[in-house]
């Protein structure tokens, strides 16, 4: 077989530029008062439904608006767009969102007042932990239908968020699964990793978490 | 900022020579006898369970072997251990499995008379789509709690797939999940896909599942 030669030429800052960006924006985002709040998970983890029941809970409290990620088709953003402002990033086939598509986002969005922005990343528990997207808080939900050994084996992402979702503990009668394990775990590789049980579907844990954001928010804007 | 240029120079046919030594070890382990199942889906769907619950099932009657790939730590190889020859592939970061990684998998099992290889993917509904690890039968596992909306939005890995196993359907009465619903969404990408209900853990759709195993064997070695 022949062998082709390809000759690539790298433009190495072109991944600073994008950080560069990024940390601009979080900046940006932190003057207009906007919490930005990044949600990472494996396929299915609960995500869409979280966010359904936060918007639910901050309605006439809190403007908030939502970008979400997925590979194809817009069925995120059809249930969430009946609750909060929402944008479906499409990635078209990649694994994880970057802040390119994200900024893309926020302009569609414009410039009006806005409490909180939720970014849904395209369900991978790998990929989109290495990627910035100017995110004041990065939030790893785990479901406890998933098993309370994933942070260790997937270390990346638990590392790199600062809360943890314990994610449908309403089902925690029904799964060999251990609260005390999983923060064990998880704390092993980020010792100072925040936990919260939520089940968005009857509520459970759901007052803990928009205090947790609350608080967030306040230590941002200093008020 | 200073622009940094590096050249990098690409050997253009080193994935389609990774792919030729996938399809040939795909026709010497056909001749072997073994059939060779790669097991994907997202992280904590159910596939070390589920190898678990095959190796008892055919202790005594067939001979198994497993390949497990994880990002970190060998853990799925300690549980998998003591029930059939495995041995751990760590990618160390990587999101995916390829094969020449495989290759020295299979390399460290020897050669010995082997009915089945199973090779179980890092917990990623997107990236392994892309690779081929040799196998004679791609399984996709998605749980009943992962909800019945993702074959859409994970297409690829439902296109590449043969069959797709909804595990964890003793959940079924405490999720909102639909198995005609998750039948319809799939089959609209591919209209071939084969679908199995199981529960490794009470048992249920165990005997279909291997019998399917056993009839892709036979017709496999053509006996």
């Amino acid at each position: 077989m022949a062998e082709t030669v390809r000759t690539i030429v790298v433009r190495r800052d072109v991944l600073a530029d994008v950080n560069a960006d990024a940390a601009a924006e979080r900046v940006r985002m932190a003057k207009r008062g906007t919490l930005v709040v990044h949600l990472v998970s494996s396929p299915g983890s609960g995500k869409t439904t979280l966010l359904e029941a936060t918007a639910r809970r901050f309605a006439g409290r809190r403007r908030i608006a939502v970008l979400v990620g997925d590979i194809e088709t817009d069925r995120d953003a059809r249930r969430l767009g009946p609750l909060a402002p929402t944008v479906q990033l499409t990635t078209g086939g990649a694994c994880h969102l970057e802040f390119p598509l994200v900024r893309r986002g926020i302009d569609a969005l414009g410039d009006g007042p806005l409490e909180y922005l939720f970014i849904e990343n395209v369900g991978n528990l790998v990929c989109p932990a290495s990627h910035d997207l100017g995110e004041h808080l990065r939030v790893v939900l785990i479901s406890v239908t998933e098993g309370d050994d994933k942070p260790g084996k997937y270390p990346k992402m638990f590392r790199t968020s600062r809360l943890m979702l314990v994610s449908k503990c309403d089902l925690l009668p029904h799964v060999p699964f251990s609260m005390d394990r999983v923060a064990e775990d998880a704390r092993r590789i980020q010792p100072d990793l925040d936990l919260i049980a939520v089940a968005a579907l009857d509520g459970t844990g759901m007052e803990s978490w928009c205090d947790y954001l609350e608080r967030e928010r306040d230590r941002l804007v200093g008020d």
